[in-house]
């Protein structure tokens, strides 16, 4: 039998002591199935009276996660604190100089700082591993890293923030508008201190980032990513797409292009018998393709303490084991700088736009995007409500440009209220 | 940069002749993922003259399996020829006994010797892997041993093999008996040699004790799996199951519980809305359960040259990369021999019996079922046929015991034709 794996656990919220509750609670278990007794050395935390339902007190007490990171009793440091900078990082920078292997759920972190870290990890010979950033309890890190490591990824997919699929699966079935459901959401505790994060698609956008990384062998490009929040989706659009046959999800997608790394983080339209149409409230699905493998479908809780805890434990179970690995699928020192691509790739687009009651509004609608050369799949126009009367469109295939060009030849005709919305409809 | 790893590879049918052509194509890909050059040495196959579409003349060729194991340029003996005994096994064990390690896709050779092999690999202090065993391109061992290892696993569930549910989906799509869609599958060539594999449900019965083993730590126990295939599932059956908003599949579930490790492989009904309900034709899907993480589900082609190669790949990554770790989840000289539990839990069954045409009948087999404590959800008469007419009943909720006696109390009252089809109904 090895010695034991000595760990030192920064950030107690719900995931650090879920973490902490696993190992007193299957130290048995994970001592047969890693061959060495997994002890937690030290912790730390803001606050060191608060109750988390877990006893604390055989452990040593760092106020500062630094000193934590630091300490000679400690093998590996567990950064569970969150945030893209400060403590986090520094605690982490701290570890990887002194030679420890570093575990982290911080994806903002790994979002920003991933390539210096990674390199930093390699120079020191230290494992820097991080299932619990990405989709709560779904293995996606081990299995697009590990288990598709034999392919040429060709696409990432998926929803990735469980709060924005919680918020568009409710309005849908209770028929409320976005500023209802959110403050629901929010009142239940369901979205980060800053919201914004969840439905400004940021926190989604930065899981994005490193499987972009993962998957492709670029670097981290967080700031390469075309993004847009579920904010300007409505209630209409919801019931909009249903009506034909679609569903709205915040969708990633990642793909390398011949012009470049192609990143969305975007409400788009998939069908409603699709995997991921189909996915209901806080549940994560991520879609893997690669050339040999096909298309694998991962689906799981994406958030809470014992899926994410899960995640934490299968890093510090891999590293018990002796299991090392490149940070980001191969040597940092190799990882190419991204070239952000916006997508050039032409696709079915869904358009809502308020047209005023003025007669032929509709054929100079039509004529502008014929004339663009976007053609039109399908259009309905509801009943006025008040001075304009909703339109629905799908187009046939276009590109983001055609379509660029169309809407802002349609708000010079002087027939739509407001910008248009324009949702992709992704082919899943 | 290290040594590179020198493979040899037993077995050039559509797999090994996949896992070449990756190997060939991905050269530096892999290198760059593993650090180190992936060779292969040597091959081994039947016929040396049969083209595969694919140059072997760089590699050393063996007519012996047996000879390649042993060659001193070989690090790590592939074995894709299949068959439970024989020259997958004396390979196997010659490059074990050699201190080589060993990659297998044979599900049917773990299933039998997956112990004795376990033990022998661990004594020799080599890795013994098996990722394209199970499920094909879905990286299921590692996120069942590895991804959820902080996990005590309380289910595993899933559709494993790809002919029997193309088979039961094509019968419904094509309103076909299983006769007819038998035929076609084995003349596409979809089906095994012995077909008896695939439909007698002893291929997807050798996947499930693979997973039960990895799952709950005991020891490989095929001869423990409650086993049935779906040459009984009538067009009639699937049909019925449509109309009451259930789907039938082949479905393995292995299951921990006080009496021992419950392991069933054999054809039950699922909701039609639930993501087992909804697979399609040949893919695979496995379901799996953890006190921590919740429910996790993976989707992926669970056959075919490219998902089965990629699995491979994995394999031989990992072993690049210096990852080790037990055969089955903890070493093999701790894994308890499992103590088989016919299962006990309390499920909804579907009943399709024939009735014969005298008075009173319908009455006599409800009759039957209250005596035994089986109470009826539902019920539906369709018009006779002949002198019988086909009843459906759907159970509430018991035991496999309680439906076994009124089953034989039911062949007593001389109102049913032949044996009536039980069908569990399994909450997924």
């Amino acid at each position: 039998m090895s010695d034991p794996l000595r760990l030192g656990i920064a950030g107690l919220g719900t995931v650090g002591a879920g973490v902490v509750q696993i190992l007193r609670r299957q130290g048995a278990l994970l001592q047969a199935r890693t061959g060495r007794s997994l002890e937690i050395t030290a912790v730390s935390a803001r606050s060191r009276s608060k109750d988390r339902g877990v006893a604390l007190d055989s452990y040593a007490w760092e106020d500062d996660p630094v000193a934590l990171a630091k300490r000679d009793d400690v093998d590996v440091f567990v950064e569970l604190m969150g945030g893209e900078d400060g403590p986090a990082k520094a605690a982490t920078e701290a570890a990887i100089g002194l030679g420890k292997h570093v575990i982290t759920a911080n994806k903002a972190m790994l979002a920003m700082h991933g390539q210096a870290l990674a390199e930093a990890a390699e120079a020191a010979g230290v494992a820097l591993k991080y299932e619990a950033a990405v989709a709560g309890g779904i293995p996606v890190i081990k299995a697009l890293g590990e288990g598709l490591a034999g392919n040429e990824i060709t696409r990432v997919m998926g929803v990735m923030n469980g709060s924005c699929n919680y918020i568009l699966t409710r309005m849908e079935d209770a028929g409320l508008p976005y500023a209802d459901v959110f403050a629901e959401a929010d009142g239940l505790g369901y979205l980060e201190a800053d919201p914004q994060l969840d439905v400004g698609g940021i926190d989604a956008a930065h899981k994005l980032a490193i499987l972009s990384s993962l998957a492709f062998g670029t670097q981290v490009d967080f700031g390469g990513i075309e993004l847009e929040g579920i904010e300007r989706v409505s209630i209409e659009d919801i019931h909009a797409a249903a009506d034909m046959g679609y569903k709205i999800k915040l969708l990633g997608v990642a793909q390398m292009t011949g012009r470049g790394l192609e990143q969305r983080m975007q409400p788009c339209l998939v069908p409603q018998t699709s995997p991921l149409g189909q996915l209901e409230g806080g549940t994560n699905m991520i879609v893997l393709e690669g050339d040999a493998v096909g298309q694998i479908v991962l689906r799981g809780p994406g958030a809470g303490a014992g899926p994410t805890a899960s995640a934490v434990l299968s890093d510090i179970c891999d590293i018990a084991r002796g299991v090392r690995g490149p940070v980001f699928g191969q040597a940092a020192s190799g990882l190419r700088a991204a070239k952000p691509a916006l997508s050039q790739r032409a696709a079915p687009y869904y358009l809502r736009m308020a047209l005023k009651d003025k007669p032929g509004a509709l054929a100079k609608v039509a004529a502008v995007l014929g004339e663009a050369g976007v053609s039109i799949d399908r259009m309905r126009q509801y009943d006025h409500a008040g001075d304009s009367a909703p339109v629905l469109i799908v187009t046939h295939k276009t590109t983001r440009a055609d379509l660029d060009h169309a809407l802002s030849a349609m708000s010079a005709t002087g027939v739509v209220s407001g910008a248009p919305v324009a949702l992709r409809i992704e082919e899943v």
